[in-house]
């Protein structure tokens, strides 16, 4: 069993050069030092993105479609300006929703700042591909994360149709 | 005042005579032990359907409209296998979501375990029955009505369109 | 920064002069007695529609894209009664999803009353306003105003587009 992983920074300010992408980096590092609980994870892919709904679904379609990922985390993008559609990109090309998933990430987010209520991150299954949408701050990135890391391996067996996996207590 | 309660096991195994239900009889008596706090409810039908779309529908459909029950649980299929589809046939059929229910469910399950994250249960209101995704797992379902039994009755009085229900405190 | 408020009380025994409208006034209250923490909030405009979808849709509507509102709080129709659609009319307006103002409504719900499971709330941006469903029960409104105090002015600050508020941690 490994994972393949790729990292979506979603960001109009990184995309033109006009600031560096500190998500995209320390979400590599968050997903390398997890590998293990993971079931083995690479980051086989990154790429940055405007905060442009096409071309935020174009990657997310490729990367499920083609590519085959097993994991896709978009990092920014989930708040409330304007420019912030990532949970609308996420939300046309999901096939299903896992709101338990954002339940841990809210609940979790919130032990830290109550700004955490401004996320609007979805989550959800494309094909074999589970696609979640964490926020830009980079240090949000790790606390997403470790939310989910007691159930992510599991999840990621399920989705490949893993029997074996099928009846943890509650799902 | 009279709860008429359907319960749907959706199970591949199950249905194809495979392996036995282990969570319907369990969700039959959590129903019959919760009896008068639920305000005098009664299983009244219970079915076996695959882990199929079309086939989940029409028994929520038939029991809402045809049978008129006042409250439908459905068990299992919620997880994130590819067969796993009882939150989509839910989600296609009712008129109106109730998340508080699922909100609560989930926090109650999440501390029992973390993999309670993996359910995507949905429910919903259709007419004037309410139906429940609950996770296949028989421990769960007791967990999840416990949760759920404070306002499960308020609910289906309110939902008969009760209206010395009407406006329980927060509502 | 001032903050433009629109309050809509949902209730067709308001709307028909048969009791008297004890939320509107209450929800006025407390913008009022919160308005520095808002940013400098004031109730700019105040009305009462029977529950029916289509007249709770036109004064979201235009509050939202005509009167170009900040802040626009509906009372009540968030139940379980056939006459609640609240949430229908306000999922059918806005835009945007804003998940984790529910999350953090019903978590501090709960702590008053295990009834704040029936509540069906929704919220969510259409063009620069917010949109918030609050539950019609006087002591509710204060309550939820409670729980988003802490990061509603910076809610509003981005949807106007605020660069400098762009990016609070988790965001
Ligand atoms: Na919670």
């Amino acid at each position: 069993f490994e994972v393949r992983v790729a990292i979506l920074t979603v960001s109009d300010t990184v995309a033109s050069g006009t600031g560096p992408d500190r998500s995209g980096p320390r979400a590599v590092s968050v997903v390398n030092s997890s590998s293990e609980k993971l079931g083995g994870a690479n980051v086989v892919a990154t790429a940055v993105v405007p905060d442009e709904l096409p071309k935020i679904k174009e990657y997310l379609k490729r990367w499920s479609d083609v590519d085959k990922m097993d994991l896709v985390l978009t990092l920014g993008g989930t708040g409330f300006t304007p420019r912030d559609v990532t949970p609308e990109a996420t939300k046309e090309v999901i096939h299903k929703e896992t709101p338990g998933l954002l339940h841990v990430m809210m609940r979790e987010s919130l032990k830290v700042t109550p700004f955490a209520m401004l996320s609007r991150s979805a989550a959800g299954i494309r094909g074999s591909t589970l696609i979640i949408n964490m926020p830009g701050n980079p240090n949000a990135v790790a606390e997403c994360m470790e939310a989910l890391l007691p159930s992510l391996k599991h999840a990621l067996k399920q989705i490949r149709g893993d029997k074996r996996e099928k009846h943890p207590r509650h799902v």
